[in-house]
């Protein structure tokens, strides 16, 4: 008998009615033969209603209680999907992190999984009963309730599959899996059958979220079949390869052996372009700019510096929108003490990203991108790449025309 | 040092600024030099929302996952009181009851308190942290989330002051004390500075809810010393005899031997009466009406026979008023078997009592009060007595009249 995990986010279980819907789903794996394991998220709104209640106690509150009070939105919900699941005629039995026992590091708000007991859960399975397992959180060795941040719940998911070594975990979302780019922005955008967990953590990074990053990466480490799938129409009950629903991540490269070159075009519109002009090229140049930046917990992504001319370089990279200012000002004191000529910083920037494992073995998708943007008219301010994606930086009024063009031009609207 | 716990309701934790306004409390009581362990219930309205949620699930569910998800509403509110105490600088910890543990049968939704592990506790209270336990809730053997019933949050704090043997157990709540009866009636209703568990039994149980009858009854099995107070005014920080604000809830009969013979007049219009007229006088008929009411899980409260006339006699007995019509339904099915000749039921009664243990020793205190409820031209229907209270049944019409002719008539507005 095949054994599923299947983790619902909060818009899934946001209110009663959802809460029964996803126990009907749960009810026709059942049905259908599967074991399952479900893991719920807080209902939609309800962990963000718990966090304010306690910034208004405390604006910077002890993560230690934080986590006591963040916990109780998914204990809620593994309580009322048990219930709607008895009623259906499923046996059920939901569990905490802490009584699975999830145990976890004690960095609170943002714990990491170190260890699953699985014994009950399997007992459980064995009795023909469905243990409902609460999301985003375990326990300390210390027995304190530690969660394991935002969308943590995609991590215990994948987590419970590969200590369960579940055949399959499947993520339930508002989407019906991963496409070739925003169907929003490119109305022929295409659902990908699978991508590999390489291609997964582009998107996601890039802006196409459907799954957390840290979860991509844990199903990566322990070889977890991933799937994503629609909560909201009714995917074919079947994790066979070819009927199945949704997208399938997978880790090993032989299956996308027959697949395109390209998966998807990503984008992020939630970044800030900062370069530091005439800059003298020499050594500590690099830490000199980003070490005070790195010191202002300010995140970087793409770091760029061209060739050397005349002694003098161009440094530039791009920072979270949010933290824009904030970077610019620590880098305007900076320059001073380089001797860099000048600091010029762009809030309307867009990235825009090629992905796919088939890059690494085929050239001149770089020149055709370059090609196409420029057929366009679309000027390219930074460019960056790594062995599965090509990113390039434009004014963000051009995104859309960007990403459509780019779609069209690599065929991504055609079957794999 | 001395050691209290310290328990607020739901009312008392009702909104961020009231959990504040706990924490400022607390932190008086450790300032003047007090170990103190806190015991909160769930904010007001909280527990009723999430069975109300529950219930929209499934309308009977499931009382193992109703624990599950009303233990919630305690846990958001430690979480939340612990930091409050933190930000006042009082080092401050929050446990649920399965992390203190609070081990319980595995009776969901009325579960007792078995064993209390109490040993993190104390290391936190000689490491000078205020530990911050959930009430209301425990874990049983098999590790589930038990609750303890309705305002089983006053059980918890008596229950870890039995534990930690603590020098008091003060339950605050919207009153400031045990009053001779209720103000709102009689105006002139005296504050009790102490009464005895046998009196608080009876206040509690006819009408002045001030505390749970279950905690009065574990604090007096456990000898603890239980002090009501006000979480609206400010109480004196003390706990002596002489200065401390509140009622205390004594449990040695000496301690009262100076006090007066009645502590105070507590009604109850929450009953109904039903009378089984004309029935044979023989061996097993008061077992052949109630067993077909304690059957239907029915709980009778008084129960009273009058003598023997020419064989025949009358039947009384009274149960809570949403009880009345099912209760009378039993009785006309069960009188043609037992060849009673009528049933009679009056659903609009109320139940006066005169409490206190000095009754005991002192005669006149019925003829008293038969006396004083005449001469105002009230009708006894029902009378029954114990060693501590004479409770009579009268028209509900005559309640407020009768409580306050009783109060005057035993000068209960005079200093004890």
């Amino acid at each position: 008998m095949a054994l599923i995990v299947q983790k619902f986010g909060g818009t899934s279980v946001g209110s009663v009615e959802r809460i029964k819907a996803v126990a009907h789903r749960v009810a026709k794996w059942r049905g259908a033969g599967y074991q399952a394991v479900v893991v719920p998220s807080a209902m939609a709104g309800e962990t963000n209603r718990l966090i304010g209640l306690a910034r208004e106690i405390q604006p910077s509150p002890d993560a230690r209680e934080l986590d006591v009070v963040a916990a109780t939105g998914e204990q809620v919900t593994i309580g009322l999907l048990a219930m709607a699941l008895q009623s259906l005629g499923v046996a059920a039995k939901s569990y905490t992190g802490a009584q699975v026992r999830v145990l976890t590091d004690s960095a609170h708000t943002k714990a990491r999984i170190l260890q699953i007991d699985e014994e009950r859960l399997r007992a459980d399975l064995e009795a023909g009963i469905v243990p409902v397992v609460a999301g985003f959180q375990g326990v300390d060795a210390a027995g304190s309730i530690t969660t394991l941040g935002r969308g943590g719940s995609d991590t215990s998911a994948v987590a419970l599959a590969a200590a369960l070594k579940a055949d399959e975990c499947q993520i339930f979302t508002d989407v019906d899996g991963v496409y070739t780019t925003d169907p929003r922005i490119v109305p022929e955008a295409r659902r990908l059958r699978s991508v590999t967990f390489e291609e997964m953590l582009e998107m996601s990074s890039l802006g196409s979220k459907v799954l957390q990053i840290r979860a991509v990466e844990f199903a990566g480490k322990y070889r977890v079949r991933l799937r994503v799938l629609s909560s909201l129409t009714a995917p074919d009950i079947s994790i066979d390869e070819e009927s199945a629903s949704g997208t399938l991540i997978t880790y090993e490269e032989d299956e996308k052996m027959e697949q395109a070159i390209i998966s998807g075009v990503a984008f992020n519109r939630d970044e800030a372009k900062i370069t530091v002009a005439g800059v003298p090229d020499r050594p500590g140049i690099a830490y000199a700019i980003l070490g005070p930046i790195a010191d202002a917990n300010i995140d970087v992504d793409m770091i760029i510096q061209n060739a050397s001319v005349a002694g003098h370089t161009d440094f530039s990279f791009t920072v979270h929108r949010n933290d824009y200012e904030k970077a610019m000002s620590i880098v305007r004191k900076v320059i001073p003490h380089i001797g860099a000529k000048d600091v010029i910083g762009d809030s309307k920037i867009c990235k825009i990203s090629m992905v796919g494992v088939g890059m690494r073995s085929h050239v001149g998708i770089a020149s055709k991108m370059f090609r196409t943007l420029a057929e366009e008219g679309i000027n390219i301010e930074m460019i960056s790449t790594s062995e599965i994606k090509i990113s390039v930086v434009v004014d963000e009024k051009y995104m859309e025309l960007a990403v459509r063009v780019l779609h069209r031009a690599f065929a991504l609207d055609q079957p794999q």
